[in-house]
């Protein structure tokens, strides 16, 4: 049901920091680097294999990022996961009882359609589910 | 200097429920469960991609993701990266300033070869670096 690791969300107190650490120290390439007002952070996402490294950076302290920013420390806040079906995903989680934040999908970036799992349904890891966009709902976009 | 992300490490206090979730309900095939001694933990390996995703279950609590669990509870304990030249990559961290938790390489599982970086260089997150063992180190064995 799942694909491959779509990225990893880590939030950050210093996105220029850990660039540099990422990029600069580590060699990974820097895929886009970009306000998403939506989610209330400055992302930067690099390439490692198949998967992105999203860093993280709160756009206030009042945004979801912000207030584990506050609670936690910088560190992990979200694994993604490639999904074909994501109403599939959500029924088999939902049907084992699982708690999710989102009962049904919204929309992602890109078109892609995404829903967030409660960490204590996936041994304490906020899991976001990823559907990316169909080759059919492109074509009828454009 | 990264290739891809070989493993995350889920710190859980259920194995056999954390199981449940990422195979039966999502879908990832189990590669192997095992006791690994010398990290103080029960292990399952499910794959996901190109990555593994694996749940530690310590011996005890006075084990590193044993004292993990009590301070923080279920989640994610470290992203481990493939690198090609391991001693080039903690020099390059060393040369950042990076804090490294291993400053020389030591033997991980197949005859790898692993370091740790702490949490502090990498955005917060406890991150290890796995050299797979090389095509003429395998030859030597045997």
């Amino acid at each position: 049901m799942l694909g491959k690791i779509d990225h990893l969300g880590i939030a950050v107190d210093d996105l220029d920091a850990a660039l540099a650490v990422y990029s600069t120290t580590l060699g990974l390439t820097v895929k886009r680097r970009e306000v998403v007002e939506e989610q209330g952070v400055e992302l930067a996402a690099l390439v490692v294999g198949e998967t992105l490294i999203e860093l993280l950076h709160p756009l206030s302290g009042e945004t979801p990022v912000g207030r584990f920013l506050s609670k936690r420390g910088p560190g992990l806040h979200h694994v993604a996961y490639r999904v074909e079906d994501i109403e599939a995903a959500l029924g088999a989680l939902r049907e084992a009882g699982a708690r999710l934040i989102d009962e049904v999908p919204r929309r992602g970036m890109g078109g892609s359609r995404i829903a967030f799992v409660h960490p204590s349904a996936t041994a304490g890891v906020l899991t976001e589910l990823v559907e990316p966009p169909r080759a059919t709902d492109a074509t009828v976009a454009e």
